[in-house]
Protein backbone atom coordinates (compact mmCIF):
# COMPACT_ATOMS: atom_id res chain seq x y z
CA UNK A 1 0.00 0.00 0.00
CA UNK A 2 3.09 2.36 0.49
CA UNK A 3 3.94 2.86 -2.86
CA UNK A 4 0.57 4.04 -3.86
CA UNK A 5 0.63 6.73 -1.00
CA UNK A 6 2.32 9.89 -1.93
CA UNK A 7 1.67 10.88 1.90
CA UNK A 8 4.02 7.77 3.72
CA UNK A 9 7.58 7.33 2.64
CA UNK A 10 9.38 3.78 3.47
CA UNK A 11 13.26 4.97 5.45
CA UNK A 12 14.96 3.67 2.10
CA UNK A 13 12.08 6.22 -0.06
CA UNK A 14 12.90 9.06 2.44
CA UNK A 15 16.79 8.89 2.04
CA UNK A 16 16.21 9.70 -1.76
CA UNK A 17 14.59 12.52 -1.52
CA UNK A 18 17.52 13.46 1.39
CA UNK A 19 15.79 12.55 4.66
CA UNK A 20 18.00 11.21 7.09
CA UNK A 21 17.10 12.65 10.29
CA UNK A 22 15.14 15.24 11.76
CA UNK A 23 17.15 18.02 10.76
CA UNK A 24 15.80 16.68 7.12
CA UNK A 25 12.34 17.34 7.78
CA UNK A 26 11.94 20.80 6.05
CA UNK A 27 13.22 19.08 2.44
CA UNK A 28 9.69 17.35 1.89
CA UNK A 29 7.20 20.27 2.69
CA UNK A 30 7.10 22.46 -0.12
CA UNK A 31 5.54 19.15 -1.48
CA UNK A 32 3.47 18.82 1.00
CA UNK A 33 2.11 22.05 1.13
CA UNK A 34 0.87 21.75 -2.24
CA UNK A 35 -1.25 18.87 -1.54
CA UNK A 36 -3.35 20.84 0.91
CA UNK A 37 -7.33 21.87 -0.20
CA UNK A 38 -8.38 24.94 1.02
CA UNK A 39 -10.91 25.93 -0.69
CA UNK A 40 -12.20 28.65 2.05
CA UNK A 41 -8.71 30.09 3.94
CA UNK A 42 -6.34 29.88 0.68
CA UNK A 43 -4.05 28.89 3.64
CA UNK A 44 -1.41 25.83 3.09
CA UNK A 45 -0.38 24.41 5.51
CA UNK A 46 2.42 21.50 5.00
CA UNK A 47 3.30 18.61 8.05
CA UNK A 48 6.23 16.19 7.71
CA UNK A 49 6.38 13.97 10.37
CA UNK A 50 9.10 11.50 11.48
CA UNK A 51 8.58 7.86 12.74
CA UNK A 52 10.19 5.79 15.65
CA UNK A 53 11.00 3.43 12.60
CA UNK A 54 12.03 6.26 10.53
CA UNK A 55 9.35 6.61 8.36
CA UNK A 56 8.72 9.87 6.95
CA UNK A 57 4.63 10.56 6.39
CA UNK A 58 2.48 14.20 5.31
CA UNK A 59 0.09 15.58 6.57
CA UNK A 60 -1.70 18.85 4.83
CA UNK A 61 -4.68 20.79 6.31
CA UNK A 62 -7.94 20.14 4.42
CA UNK A 63 -11.41 22.41 4.50
CA UNK A 64 -15.15 21.49 3.25
CA UNK A 65 -16.71 24.46 1.81
CA UNK A 66 -20.48 24.97 2.73
CA UNK A 67 -20.55 23.36 6.29
CA UNK A 68 -19.34 24.40 9.81
CA UNK A 69 -15.63 24.75 10.12
CA UNK A 70 -15.75 22.03 12.95
CA UNK A 71 -15.47 19.84 10.02
CA UNK A 72 -12.08 21.05 9.07
CA UNK A 73 -9.16 18.81 9.07
CA UNK A 74 -5.69 20.44 10.50
CA UNK A 75 -2.41 19.05 9.18
CA UNK A 76 -1.01 18.42 12.24
CA UNK A 77 -4.23 15.83 12.97
CA UNK A 78 -4.34 14.58 9.17
CA UNK A 79 -0.52 13.24 9.67
CA UNK A 80 -1.14 11.48 13.10
CA UNK A 81 -3.95 9.47 11.48
CA UNK A 82 -2.20 8.95 8.44
CA UNK A 83 0.00 7.25 10.60
CA UNK A 84 -2.44 5.82 12.51
CA UNK A 85 -4.28 4.30 9.20
CA UNK A 86 -0.91 3.32 7.87
CA UNK A 87 1.70 1.79 10.59
CA UNK A 88 2.33 -0.90 13.19
CA UNK A 89 2.97 -0.02 16.21
CA UNK A 90 5.28 3.10 15.46
CA UNK A 91 5.83 5.92 17.50
CA UNK A 92 5.61 9.65 16.12
CA UNK A 93 9.12 11.18 17.04
CA UNK A 94 9.49 14.70 14.99
CA UNK A 95 6.78 16.92 13.12
CA UNK A 96 7.74 20.40 11.08
CA UNK A 97 4.89 22.60 9.80
CA UNK A 98 5.23 25.35 7.58
CA UNK A 99 2.85 27.17 5.03
CA UNK A 100 5.64 28.70 3.11
CA UNK A 101 8.60 26.06 3.51
CA UNK A 102 10.59 28.38 4.84
CA UNK A 103 9.73 29.13 8.50
CA UNK A 104 8.76 26.68 10.45
CA UNK A 105 6.15 26.61 13.47
CA UNK A 106 4.16 25.20 16.42
CA UNK A 107 0.64 24.09 16.31
CA UNK A 108 -2.94 25.05 17.10
CA UNK A 109 -4.05 24.43 20.50
CA UNK A 110 -6.84 22.13 19.19
CA UNK A 111 -4.01 20.00 17.72
CA UNK A 112 -1.42 20.43 20.81
CA UNK A 113 -4.79 19.18 22.86
CA UNK A 114 -5.43 16.28 19.57
CA UNK A 115 -1.69 15.00 20.41
CA UNK A 116 -2.21 14.68 24.00
CA UNK A 117 -4.11 11.21 23.14
CA UNK A 118 -0.70 10.13 21.83
CA UNK A 119 1.16 9.09 25.37
CA UNK A 120 0.79 10.65 28.33
CA UNK A 121 4.30 12.50 28.33
CA UNK A 122 3.86 13.30 24.39
CA UNK A 123 7.21 12.91 23.25
CA UNK A 124 7.11 14.36 19.98
CA UNK A 125 9.22 17.18 18.89
CA UNK A 126 7.88 20.49 17.08
CA UNK A 127 10.75 22.16 15.11
CA UNK A 128 10.77 26.04 15.42
CA UNK A 129 13.05 27.20 12.81
CA UNK A 130 12.18 31.50 12.09
CA UNK A 131 15.10 32.45 10.29
CA UNK A 132 14.13 36.24 10.85
CA UNK A 133 13.79 35.95 14.73
CA UNK A 134 17.23 33.54 15.01
CA UNK A 135 15.08 31.10 16.51
CA UNK A 136 15.95 27.04 15.27
CA UNK A 137 14.97 24.35 17.84
CA UNK A 138 13.13 21.47 18.18
CA UNK A 139 10.49 22.11 21.46
CA UNK A 140 8.48 19.30 22.77
CA UNK A 141 5.00 19.00 23.04
CA UNK A 142 4.76 18.95 26.68
CA UNK A 143 7.00 22.31 26.64
CA UNK A 144 4.17 23.93 24.60
CA UNK A 145 1.21 23.00 26.72
CA UNK A 146 2.55 23.53 29.81
CA UNK A 147 -0.52 22.36 33.03
CA UNK A 148 -1.64 20.39 30.05
CA UNK A 149 -4.79 18.24 30.55
CA UNK A 150 -5.25 14.59 28.62
CA UNK A 151 -6.01 11.17 28.57
CA UNK A 152 -4.09 10.62 32.01
CA UNK A 153 -6.55 11.91 33.81
CA UNK A 154 -9.49 9.87 32.25
CA UNK A 155 -7.89 6.64 31.65
CA UNK A 156 -6.47 3.36 33.60
CA UNK A 157 -2.86 3.71 33.92
CA UNK A 158 -1.51 1.73 30.66
CA UNK A 159 -4.34 1.82 28.61
CA UNK A 160 -3.52 1.63 24.86
CA UNK A 161 -3.56 4.96 23.16
CA UNK A 162 -4.21 6.05 20.30
CA UNK A 163 -1.45 4.88 17.78
CA UNK A 164 -2.37 1.61 19.86
CA UNK A 165 -2.69 -1.90 18.04
CA UNK A 166 -6.39 -1.87 18.62
CA UNK A 167 -9.34 -4.87 17.79
CA UNK A 168 -12.58 -3.58 19.42
CA UNK A 169 -13.95 -7.35 18.41
CA UNK A 170 -17.25 -5.72 16.87
CA UNK A 171 -19.80 -7.42 14.55
CA UNK A 172 -22.35 -6.74 12.32
CA UNK A 173 -25.59 -6.66 13.81
CA UNK A 174 -27.79 -8.20 10.82
CA UNK A 175 -25.67 -11.54 9.62
CA UNK A 176 -23.83 -10.30 6.99
CA UNK A 177 -21.45 -12.03 5.60
CA UNK A 178 -18.27 -10.15 6.26
CA UNK A 179 -14.82 -11.84 4.74
CA UNK A 180 -11.93 -13.38 6.52
CA UNK A 181 -9.25 -10.72 5.05
CA UNK A 182 -11.81 -7.69 5.64
CA UNK A 183 -9.01 -5.06 5.62
CA UNK A 184 -8.09 -5.98 1.83
CA UNK A 185 -11.34 -6.70 0.05
CA UNK A 186 -13.47 -5.20 -2.00
CA UNK A 187 -16.59 -4.72 0.28
CA UNK A 188 -17.41 -1.67 1.71
CA UNK A 189 -19.53 -3.06 4.68
CA UNK A 190 -16.42 -5.51 5.43
CA UNK A 191 -13.87 -2.75 5.18
CA UNK A 192 -15.93 0.36 7.31
CA UNK A 193 -16.17 -2.78 10.45
CA UNK A 194 -12.48 -3.45 9.86
CA UNK A 195 -12.11 0.36 10.63
CA UNK A 196 -14.36 0.52 12.98
CA UNK A 197 -12.60 -2.03 14.92
CA UNK A 198 -9.76 0.17 15.54
CA UNK A 199 -11.44 3.16 15.95
CA UNK A 200 -10.66 5.12 19.49
CA UNK A 201 -13.18 5.81 21.50
CA UNK A 202 -12.40 5.26 24.78
CA UNK A 203 -14.35 8.56 26.42
CA UNK A 204 -17.96 7.93 24.93
CA UNK A 205 -17.04 4.41 23.95
CA UNK A 206 -19.17 4.61 20.58
CA UNK A 207 -16.30 2.97 18.30
CA UNK A 208 -17.12 3.96 14.50
CA UNK A 209 -15.54 3.56 10.67
CA UNK A 210 -16.36 4.88 7.63
CA UNK A 211 -15.57 3.59 3.92
CA UNK A 212 -15.53 5.56 0.50
CA UNK A 213 -15.81 4.07 -2.67
CA UNK A 214 -14.08 6.17 -6.06
CA UNK A 215 -13.05 4.33 -9.29
CA UNK A 216 -13.44 0.87 -7.27
CA UNK A 217 -10.65 2.12 -5.04
CA UNK A 218 -12.18 1.88 -1.55
CA UNK A 219 -10.85 4.48 0.96
CA UNK A 220 -11.18 3.61 4.56
CA UNK A 221 -11.13 5.35 8.64
CA UNK A 222 -12.09 5.29 12.17
CA UNK A 223 -12.95 7.26 14.37
CA UNK A 224 -10.18 9.09 16.67
CA UNK A 225 -11.40 10.57 20.31
CA UNK A 226 -9.88 13.27 22.22
CA UNK A 227 -9.74 13.73 26.06
CA UNK A 228 -11.45 17.19 25.33
CA UNK A 229 -14.02 15.86 23.14
CA UNK A 230 -14.49 18.87 20.61
CA UNK A 231 -10.60 17.97 18.79
CA UNK A 232 -12.25 14.53 18.40
CA UNK A 233 -11.99 13.55 14.74
CA UNK A 234 -15.09 11.78 12.90
CA UNK A 235 -14.55 8.72 11.09
CA UNK A 236 -15.50 10.05 7.81
CA UNK A 237 -12.93 12.84 7.96
CA UNK A 238 -10.68 9.94 9.22
CA UNK A 239 -12.13 8.13 5.57
CA UNK A 240 -10.77 11.19 3.93
CA UNK A 241 -7.26 11.52 4.74
CA UNK A 242 -7.01 7.91 3.48
CA UNK A 243 -8.78 9.85 0.27
CA UNK A 244 -6.59 12.71 0.36
CA UNK A 245 -3.47 10.80 0.38
CA UNK A 246 -4.19 7.66 -2.10
CA UNK A 247 -6.23 8.82 -4.43
CA UNK A 248 -3.88 10.66 -6.50
CA UNK A 249 -5.72 14.08 -6.49
CA UNK A 250 -9.71 12.87 -7.20
CA UNK A 251 -11.92 15.10 -6.24
CA UNK A 252 -14.34 14.29 -3.13
CA UNK A 253 -17.49 14.84 -5.71
CA UNK A 254 -15.81 11.50 -7.06
CA UNK A 255 -16.63 9.32 -4.45
CA UNK A 256 -19.18 7.46 -5.61
CA UNK A 257 -20.62 5.53 -2.22
CA UNK A 258 -19.88 5.75 1.81
CA UNK A 259 -20.81 3.24 4.55
CA UNK A 260 -20.95 4.09 7.70
CA UNK A 261 -20.23 1.13 10.73
CA UNK A 262 -21.76 2.64 14.44
CA UNK A 263 -22.61 0.72 17.59
CA UNK A 264 -26.08 -0.21 17.40
CA UNK A 265 -26.48 1.29 20.95
CA UNK A 266 -24.96 4.02 21.29
CA UNK A 267 -26.36 6.82 22.70
CA UNK A 268 -23.97 9.62 23.92
CA UNK A 269 -22.07 9.48 20.36
CA UNK A 270 -24.02 9.27 16.91
CA UNK A 271 -22.34 10.32 13.47
CA UNK A 272 -24.85 9.11 11.19
CA UNK A 273 -26.93 12.43 10.79
CA UNK A 274 -23.77 14.52 10.84
CA UNK A 275 -21.70 11.90 8.05
CA UNK A 276 -24.62 12.04 6.47
CA UNK A 277 -25.33 15.87 5.64
CA UNK A 278 -21.45 16.28 5.32
CA UNK A 279 -21.14 14.01 2.81
CA UNK A 280 -24.18 15.24 0.60
CA UNK A 281 -22.52 18.63 0.95
CA UNK A 282 -18.83 17.71 0.08
CA UNK A 283 -20.08 14.41 -2.21
CA UNK A 284 -23.71 14.86 -3.94
CA UNK A 285 -23.25 12.05 -5.76
CA UNK A 286 -22.31 9.51 -3.45
CA UNK A 287 -24.63 6.83 -2.24
CA UNK A 288 -24.20 6.60 2.03
CA UNK A 289 -25.23 3.73 3.76
CA UNK A 290 -25.18 2.84 7.77
CA UNK A 291 -24.73 -0.62 9.34
CA UNK A 292 -25.37 -1.17 13.18
CA UNK A 293 -22.43 -3.69 14.54
CA UNK A 294 -22.70 -4.64 18.58
CA UNK A 295 -20.00 -6.49 20.83
CA UNK A 296 -20.83 -10.66 20.03
CA UNK B 1 -31.50 41.44 32.34
CA UNK B 2 -28.32 41.07 35.09
CA UNK B 3 -31.11 40.26 37.78
CA UNK B 4 -32.22 37.49 35.61
CA UNK B 5 -29.09 35.88 35.06
CA UNK B 6 -27.96 33.20 37.37
CA UNK B 7 -24.38 33.67 35.23
CA UNK B 8 -23.57 37.19 35.71
CA UNK B 9 -22.68 39.21 39.19
CA UNK B 10 -22.50 43.17 39.01
CA UNK B 11 -19.48 44.25 41.29
CA UNK B 12 -21.78 44.66 44.27
CA UNK B 13 -23.86 41.57 44.27
CA UNK B 14 -20.00 39.83 43.71
CA UNK B 15 -19.68 41.88 46.75
CA UNK B 16 -22.22 40.01 48.78
CA UNK B 17 -21.21 36.73 47.97
CA UNK B 18 -17.60 37.66 49.21
CA UNK B 19 -16.27 38.60 46.05
CA UNK B 20 -13.90 41.74 46.13
CA UNK B 21 -10.87 40.50 43.72
CA UNK B 22 -9.24 37.77 41.67
CA UNK B 23 -8.55 35.84 44.31
CA UNK B 24 -12.04 35.64 45.70
CA UNK B 25 -13.39 33.82 42.52
CA UNK B 26 -12.68 30.24 43.55
CA UNK B 27 -15.93 31.50 46.39
CA UNK B 28 -18.18 30.77 43.46
CA UNK B 29 -16.85 27.73 41.72
CA UNK B 30 -19.05 25.07 43.67
CA UNK B 31 -22.15 27.05 42.69
CA UNK B 32 -21.23 27.31 39.14
CA UNK B 33 -20.36 23.32 38.72
CA UNK B 34 -23.63 22.60 40.00
CA UNK B 35 -25.18 24.03 36.80
CA UNK B 36 -22.98 22.46 34.17
CA UNK B 37 -24.80 19.79 32.12
CA UNK B 38 -22.89 16.73 31.28
CA UNK B 39 -25.13 14.14 30.16
CA UNK B 40 -22.27 12.28 28.33
CA UNK B 41 -19.09 12.79 30.36
CA UNK B 42 -20.49 13.29 33.81
CA UNK B 43 -17.43 15.46 34.14
CA UNK B 44 -18.82 18.79 35.74
CA UNK B 45 -16.31 21.97 34.78
CA UNK B 46 -17.45 25.15 36.68
CA UNK B 47 -15.49 28.61 35.00
CA UNK B 48 -15.49 31.90 37.34
CA UNK B 49 -13.99 35.16 35.40
CA UNK B 50 -13.76 38.74 36.14
CA UNK B 51 -13.38 41.63 33.96
CA UNK B 52 -12.06 44.93 33.89
CA UNK B 53 -15.47 46.97 35.35
CA UNK B 54 -15.40 44.58 38.44
CA UNK B 55 -18.04 41.86 37.36
CA UNK B 56 -18.32 38.14 37.39
CA UNK B 57 -19.09 35.72 34.66
CA UNK B 58 -19.62 31.94 35.03
CA UNK B 59 -19.40 29.85 32.65
CA UNK B 60 -19.97 25.89 32.68
CA UNK B 61 -19.20 22.93 29.94
CA UNK B 62 -22.40 21.92 28.56
CA UNK B 63 -22.42 18.60 25.92
CA UNK B 64 -25.44 17.55 23.79
CA UNK B 65 -26.52 13.26 23.84
CA UNK B 66 -26.59 11.85 20.31
CA UNK B 67 -24.65 14.34 18.52
CA UNK B 68 -20.56 14.19 17.24
CA UNK B 69 -18.56 15.69 20.43
CA UNK B 70 -17.41 18.47 18.46
CA UNK B 71 -20.96 20.00 19.47
CA UNK B 72 -19.70 20.18 23.12
CA UNK B 73 -19.09 23.79 25.15
CA UNK B 74 -16.60 24.07 27.13
CA UNK B 75 -16.62 26.31 30.59
CA UNK B 76 -14.26 28.53 29.54
CA UNK B 77 -16.00 28.85 25.83
CA UNK B 78 -19.33 29.24 27.93
CA UNK B 79 -18.04 31.78 30.02
CA UNK B 80 -16.42 33.92 27.15
CA UNK B 81 -19.99 33.94 25.13
CA UNK B 82 -21.72 34.65 28.08
CA UNK B 83 -19.52 37.77 28.31
CA UNK B 84 -19.79 38.43 24.67
CA UNK B 85 -23.77 38.55 25.12
CA UNK B 86 -24.30 40.81 28.10
CA UNK B 87 -21.45 43.06 28.35
CA UNK B 88 -20.18 46.07 26.80
CA UNK B 89 -16.52 46.89 25.89
CA UNK B 90 -15.24 44.86 28.79
CA UNK B 91 -12.18 42.74 29.37
CA UNK B 92 -11.98 39.16 30.92
CA UNK B 93 -8.89 39.69 33.44
CA UNK B 94 -9.00 36.49 35.35
CA UNK B 95 -10.77 33.23 34.89
CA UNK B 96 -10.69 30.01 37.58
CA UNK B 97 -11.41 26.67 36.09
CA UNK B 98 -12.13 23.78 38.36
CA UNK B 99 -14.71 20.42 38.71
CA UNK B 100 -14.27 19.54 42.07
CA UNK B 101 -13.90 23.25 43.92
CA UNK B 102 -11.16 22.65 45.31
CA UNK B 103 -7.97 22.64 42.88
CA UNK B 104 -7.96 25.29 39.82
CA UNK B 105 -6.37 23.67 36.83
CA UNK B 106 -5.89 25.61 32.75
CA UNK B 107 -7.82 25.01 29.94
CA UNK B 108 -7.50 22.87 27.34
CA UNK B 109 -5.88 23.30 24.32
CA UNK B 110 -8.85 24.27 22.34
CA UNK B 111 -9.80 26.43 24.38
CA UNK B 112 -6.50 27.94 25.09
CA UNK B 113 -6.76 28.00 21.34
CA UNK B 114 -9.98 29.66 21.41
CA UNK B 115 -9.04 32.31 23.91
CA UNK B 116 -6.13 33.70 21.48
CA UNK B 117 -9.50 35.94 20.10
CA UNK B 118 -9.47 38.23 23.29
CA UNK B 119 -6.70 39.92 21.76
CA UNK B 120 -2.96 40.27 20.03
CA UNK B 121 -1.64 39.87 24.16
CA UNK B 122 -4.08 37.93 25.67
CA UNK B 123 -4.09 39.67 29.11
CA UNK B 124 -6.29 36.77 30.59
CA UNK B 125 -4.99 35.19 33.60
CA UNK B 126 -6.03 31.97 35.15
CA UNK B 127 -5.70 30.67 38.88
CA UNK B 128 -3.31 27.10 38.80
CA UNK B 129 -4.48 26.10 42.81
CA UNK B 130 -3.17 22.78 43.26
CA UNK B 131 -3.00 22.39 46.87
CA UNK B 132 -1.19 18.63 47.34
CA UNK B 133 1.79 20.28 44.57
CA UNK B 134 2.21 22.87 46.70
CA UNK B 135 0.70 25.14 43.74
CA UNK B 136 -0.54 28.73 44.03
CA UNK B 137 -0.55 31.10 41.14
CA UNK B 138 -1.66 33.14 38.34
CA UNK B 139 -0.56 32.65 35.49
CA UNK B 140 -0.85 34.07 31.81
CA UNK B 141 -2.91 32.47 28.90
CA UNK B 142 0.41 33.41 26.99
CA UNK B 143 2.54 31.24 29.40
CA UNK B 144 0.39 28.40 28.61
CA UNK B 145 0.49 29.03 24.64
CA UNK B 146 4.33 29.23 23.78
CA UNK B 147 4.28 30.00 20.41
CA UNK B 148 1.38 30.62 19.87
CA UNK B 149 -0.97 31.27 16.28
CA UNK B 150 -3.93 33.63 16.23
CA UNK B 151 -5.68 36.18 15.37
CA UNK B 152 -2.92 38.66 14.69
CA UNK B 153 -1.54 36.18 11.61
CA UNK B 154 -4.69 36.56 9.69
CA UNK B 155 -6.42 40.18 10.61
CA UNK B 156 -4.86 43.71 10.09
CA UNK B 157 -3.77 45.20 13.20
CA UNK B 158 -6.33 46.79 15.54
CA UNK B 159 -8.90 44.51 13.86
CA UNK B 160 -11.58 44.20 16.48
CA UNK B 161 -11.76 41.15 17.92
CA UNK B 162 -14.14 39.20 19.59
CA UNK B 163 -15.36 40.84 22.29
CA UNK B 164 -15.63 44.21 20.82
CA UNK B 165 -18.36 46.06 19.77
CA UNK B 166 -19.42 45.37 16.84
CA UNK B 167 -22.50 46.26 13.87
CA UNK B 168 -22.08 44.32 10.43
CA UNK B 169 -25.63 46.24 9.20
CA UNK B 170 -26.82 43.02 7.98
CA UNK B 171 -30.94 43.12 6.73
CA UNK B 172 -33.12 40.81 6.35
CA UNK B 173 -32.98 39.41 2.31
CA UNK B 174 -37.06 39.43 2.58
CA UNK B 175 -38.81 42.89 2.67
CA UNK B 176 -40.02 41.53 6.79
CA UNK B 177 -40.76 44.20 8.61
CA UNK B 178 -38.31 44.44 12.09
CA UNK B 179 -38.56 46.28 15.31
CA UNK B 180 -36.68 49.44 15.32
CA UNK B 181 -35.90 48.08 19.05
CA UNK B 182 -34.83 44.87 17.74
CA UNK B 183 -32.43 43.68 20.49
CA UNK B 184 -35.84 43.48 23.24
CA UNK B 185 -38.52 42.73 21.12
CA UNK B 186 -40.30 39.10 21.68
CA UNK B 187 -39.72 38.53 17.52
CA UNK B 188 -37.63 35.71 16.64
CA UNK B 189 -36.68 36.92 13.23
CA UNK B 190 -35.57 40.68 14.93
CA UNK B 191 -33.66 38.70 17.74
CA UNK B 192 -31.81 36.57 15.61
CA UNK B 193 -30.98 39.62 13.01
CA UNK B 194 -29.70 41.36 15.56
CA UNK B 195 -27.38 38.68 16.86
CA UNK B 196 -26.14 38.31 13.43
CA UNK B 197 -24.95 41.80 13.10
CA UNK B 198 -22.75 41.33 16.26
CA UNK B 199 -21.58 38.15 14.96
CA UNK B 200 -17.61 37.71 14.56
CA UNK B 201 -16.39 35.83 11.46
CA UNK B 202 -13.36 37.50 10.63
CA UNK B 203 -12.02 34.48 8.68
CA UNK B 204 -15.09 33.26 6.55
CA UNK B 205 -17.42 36.23 6.61
CA UNK B 206 -20.14 34.42 7.16
CA UNK B 207 -21.73 35.91 10.20
CA UNK B 208 -24.85 34.52 11.49
CA UNK B 209 -27.12 34.71 14.86
CA UNK B 210 -29.80 32.62 16.46
CA UNK B 211 -32.87 33.18 18.15
CA UNK B 212 -34.80 30.59 20.39
CA UNK B 213 -37.92 30.57 22.47
CA UNK B 214 -38.97 28.72 25.29
CA UNK B 215 -41.93 29.68 27.91
CA UNK B 216 -42.29 33.15 25.50
CA UNK B 217 -39.14 33.87 26.26
CA UNK B 218 -36.53 34.65 23.66
CA UNK B 219 -32.92 33.76 24.30
CA UNK B 220 -30.50 34.53 21.41
CA UNK B 221 -26.45 33.65 20.43
CA UNK B 222 -23.99 34.65 17.37
CA UNK B 223 -21.50 33.02 15.72
CA UNK B 224 -17.75 32.98 17.60
CA UNK B 225 -15.30 32.26 14.88
CA UNK B 226 -10.93 30.96 15.36
CA UNK B 227 -8.40 32.13 13.78
CA UNK B 228 -8.10 28.01 14.05
CA UNK B 229 -10.87 27.82 12.63
CA UNK B 230 -11.94 24.15 14.32
CA UNK B 231 -12.77 25.88 17.63
CA UNK B 232 -15.52 28.06 16.39
CA UNK B 233 -18.42 28.42 18.11
CA UNK B 234 -21.83 27.94 16.21
CA UNK B 235 -24.64 30.50 16.80
CA UNK B 236 -26.93 27.37 17.78
CA UNK B 237 -23.94 26.97 21.28
CA UNK B 238 -23.73 30.70 21.64
CA UNK B 239 -27.66 31.19 21.86
CA UNK B 240 -27.90 28.05 24.35
CA UNK B 241 -25.27 29.23 26.76
CA UNK B 242 -27.89 32.47 27.01
CA UNK B 243 -30.57 29.76 27.51
CA UNK B 244 -28.50 27.57 30.37
CA UNK B 245 -27.69 31.31 31.75
CA UNK B 246 -31.45 33.08 31.89
CA UNK B 247 -33.97 30.01 31.54
CA UNK B 248 -33.84 28.71 35.41
CA UNK B 249 -32.98 25.70 34.19
CA UNK B 250 -35.45 24.78 31.67
CA UNK B 251 -34.48 21.54 29.29
CA UNK B 252 -33.52 21.95 25.95
CA UNK B 253 -36.47 20.22 24.88
CA UNK B 254 -38.66 22.85 26.15
CA UNK B 255 -37.62 24.57 23.01
CA UNK B 256 -40.40 25.37 20.66
CA UNK B 257 -38.80 27.39 17.69
CA UNK B 258 -35.73 28.59 16.34
CA UNK B 259 -35.10 31.61 13.77
CA UNK B 260 -31.46 31.03 12.43
CA UNK B 261 -30.54 34.57 10.28
CA UNK B 262 -26.97 33.83 7.91
CA UNK B 263 -26.13 35.24 4.91
CA UNK B 264 -27.86 34.71 1.82
CA UNK B 265 -24.86 34.49 -0.23
CA UNK B 266 -22.43 32.63 2.06
CA UNK B 267 -20.39 29.72 0.28
CA UNK B 268 -17.83 28.95 2.74
CA UNK B 269 -19.42 28.56 6.31
CA UNK B 270 -22.77 27.08 6.11
CA UNK B 271 -24.71 26.72 9.56
CA UNK B 272 -28.47 25.71 8.27
CA UNK B 273 -28.11 21.87 8.01
CA UNK B 274 -26.13 21.39 10.62
CA UNK B 275 -28.26 23.41 13.27
CA UNK B 276 -31.17 22.09 11.88
CA UNK B 277 -30.51 18.34 12.38
CA UNK B 278 -28.58 19.40 15.74
CA UNK B 279 -32.13 21.23 16.86
CA UNK B 280 -34.15 18.26 15.66
CA UNK B 281 -31.66 15.90 17.97
CA UNK B 282 -32.13 17.92 21.06
CA UNK B 283 -35.32 19.77 20.94
CA UNK B 284 -37.06 17.48 18.69
CA UNK B 285 -40.63 19.92 19.39
CA UNK B 286 -38.40 23.04 17.68
CA UNK B 287 -40.18 24.17 14.82
CA UNK B 288 -37.03 25.78 12.80
CA UNK B 289 -36.85 28.49 10.16
CA UNK B 290 -33.81 30.39 8.26
CA UNK B 291 -33.85 33.79 7.27
CA UNK B 292 -31.32 35.22 4.60
CA UNK B 293 -29.94 38.34 5.63
CA UNK B 294 -27.45 40.29 3.54
CA UNK B 295 -25.37 43.80 3.32
CA UNK B 296 -27.78 46.88 2.34
ZN1 LIG C 1 -4.15 22.86 14.41
ZN1 LIG D 1 -15.50 -8.24 1.95
ZN1 LIG E 1 -11.54 23.41 26.89
ZN1 LIG F 1 -39.43 42.60 16.58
Amino acid sequence: MAQENKFVYTPSKAATVGIHGPRDLPKLMKKAILLARVPISKFKVGVVGLTSKCKVFLGVNVEFEGVPLHHSIHGEQFLVTNLALNSVEEELTHIAVSNDGTKFGAPCGHCRQFYQELGTLPKVKILIQKPDEGKDEYMSIESLMPESFGPEYLLPKDYPLLLAHRDNKLVLLDTEEICSDSEKCPHLKCRALAAANKSYAPYSKSTSGVALKCDDKVYRGWYLESAAYNPSLGPVQAALVDFVARSGGKEFEDITEAVLVEKHDATTVIQEDTTRIFLKKIAPNCDFKVLRCKKP
